[in-house]
């Protein structure tokens, strides 16, 4: 009879250059990224794509997000915009799946002669950043997208901007980082330890563990549960923003551009995808992790959505889906070291995570490679809310 | 080498006394009364309980349901609910299930001073059939109800109206069948047939058959796939009437007697359940077996409940559902002899299946029977559409 140890020795363990930890699209794409650029990488997530991601509307629009005062925001959200284009070309053509990339523009509406004063403002500052927005007439409004309801005053159309299907971004990411070798491992990371020779180790929720050499937190609105109490570790400042958003389905073409408005003084967002689908969004609640759909979110989005587009009233609904954005004091993410060697941050994206997948996987990727991080991301060093 | 006939002989088919095409309220009702006076009895349904009984508020309450010209359907109404106290003491003693009866009655509030003009004049009619009710000032709702709108001018009080949980309903009738000794064949009925010796053949979808010596057709707003071009058959007038219907759940309590009331011209009403749950309803819409949920149906129920009580936009909408009422061009149901012998409608019971379902049991165990006919069911002969 021989000692059968409990505890295996640390060579044993699965051993990867860098485990992620969340595997939303933040995570799954700093994955598929480090990957192609020859680590070896394994993603934990009990379900991969079922947060924050599976509920977001995917537009790809920087500017329409952001308000006046948050410019670094707005310069990380432009330099990824600008490389969504050879993300998604690389993305579509290592998978082989298409995300439903679309480039027709965003149409954001007026009801009033003050909310059209509020966009005119908004298309100056557009300019101003060199996108091209158009000013347009009630009448040219409708005779774009004739669904928009008679009482639309005016808008402005972007022509530039872009949006994707998430759901398909997540099943893309998944099949290019299989077959660039990543792994993912279906369960719960639920703690960062220190390890022998420098490494790291994660413990899973099933008790089993993980051995890497860096670890990226990648948990969203979750991601204090893996980094706060880390040795040298902020207390990691980020909280759950719930939001509840709706899928309709109509006929294609119902509409073909995304419709954005201010309603009441309330955002709202249609969404068309190339199936029929419509994404409407989305509400705004600070009530932590709570997942009730409620009646009035669901009121809400469908009163306001009604005042720009009548006929949605027509359509099926489809879905209705609870999503916590993970915000920030600045609604800056933190992409960055964090907590003791090895760790590094990425989360904090608040409503730009699809956007900011890019240059989120090209900055943590740099620093797990050490290469030079992109200028325009130093803003997120979650080294800013070190006390 | 023997020859194997592809049809079996009849003898070697499965047997009923009856066979009951449909497994909602009403078919199920029959099924358990039937099995309980001694007939050898089967359910045919692929899914019992899931069609209009699912969607259903359990609404015990012929008068409000009831317009004044309908003085046949408010007897039967009146008949249905006379006889529900004993259906359900015998009910949850065979099944030993709670159907969360509540006899706590109903409070109907008006929101304008016209809106209480035809609360007056039915609470005028309530009380000439002899039934309790009460004008109620907008404080004394609002005592009652604390969760009813400022905005209620004044209301009625039925403190005799009961409601029940029609799930627990099904969930009850199918235990009581099955400790009566009734089948329940989880497939759909296709087509009845005349067989030897006066029998009827009951095909399945499976392509399986079931003999039974009476059929009756029980499967709401499908009646007409199963009894139309029958022999002596009328062209069965029944039509889906589609309603959505959504449930909330908040905290017990929230409201105690059911709440109904007219918001600029349509009808709402809000059933709570012992548990928290309440059930929002209803849609009615003339758009066939349309089984979409939508925007415009999910919006106008959520409106038009906020108006009555504001404070369900803070409750969880858990669910959304659409069923099909079996509306009938004088909506009475049709009970009784149609088609070839030996064939029963049970069908076009409308907004009314679990309210009528103790009369419509009680009328056609008689027909299968022998007994007499209730004289009240007698206007609801499927007769009185032949041509």
């Amino acid at each position: 009879m021989s000692d059968t140890p409990t505890a295996r020795p640390a060579s044993d363990l699965p051993r990867y250059d860098v485990a992620v930890l969340g595997g939303g699209v933040a995570g799954l794409s700093i994955a598929w990224r480090a990957a192609r650029a020859g680590l070896s990488v394994a993603v934990v997530d009990p379900a991969p794509g079922t947060g924050a991601t599976h509920a977001s509307a995917g537009m790809l629009a920087p500017v329409s997000e952001v308000t006046y005062t948050e410019e670094p925001l707005l310069r990380l959200g432009l330099a990824s915009l600008a490389a969504w284009p050879g993300f998604r070309a690389e993305l579509e053509e290592d998978s082989g799946v298409a995300i439903d990339h679309r480039a027709d523009g965003t149409i954001e509406v007026a009801g009033s002669a003050d909310d059209m004063a509020v966009l005119d403002e908004l298309g100056a500052f557009e300019t101003a950043l060199g996108l091209r927005v158009e000013r347009l007439t009630g009448r040219e409004c409708r005779a774009l997208e004739p669904m928009l309801a008679p009482s639309v005053r005016g808008g402005l159309l972007a022509r530039d901007d872009a949006w994707v299907n998430p759901r398909l971004v997540v099943r893309a990411l998944l099949t290019a980082l299989s077959r660039a070798g990543g792994a993912v491992v279906l369960d719960r990371a639920v703690a960062i330890t220190p390890s022998g020779g420098g490494d790291l180790r994660v413990r899973r929720e099933s008790g089993e563990e993980i051995h890497a050499g860096r670890v990226v937190v990648a948990a969203g609105a979750r991601s204090p549960e893996l980094l706060d109490g880390l040795p040298g570790a902020p207390d990691t400042p980020v909280r759950p923003v719930k939001g509840q958003i709706l899928r309709l389905r109509g006929p294609r073409g119902f509409l073909t551009r995304c419709v954005r408005g201010l309603v009441h003084g309330t955002p709202v967002y249609l969404v068309p995808r190339g199936d029929g689908e419509i994404t409407l969004g989305a509400t705004a609640e600070e009530l932590g992790f709570d997942q009730r759909v409620t009646a009035g979110g669901v009121y809400g989005l469908l009163r306001d959505a009604r005042e720009l587009v009548p006929g949605v009233t027509e359509l099926e609904l489809t879905e209705t889906t609870v999503g916590f954005r993970p915000g920030t004091p600045d609604n800056l993410p933190l992409i960055g070291p964090a907590g003791p060697p090895g760790v590094v941050a990425a989360t904090g994206h608040h409503r730009a995570g699809v956007l900011l997948a890019p240059i989120t996987a090209e900055t943590v990727v740099a620093l797990l490679t050490g290469a030079p991080v992109p200028e325009v991301a130093r803003s997120c060093d979650p080294g800013r809310f070190l006390p």
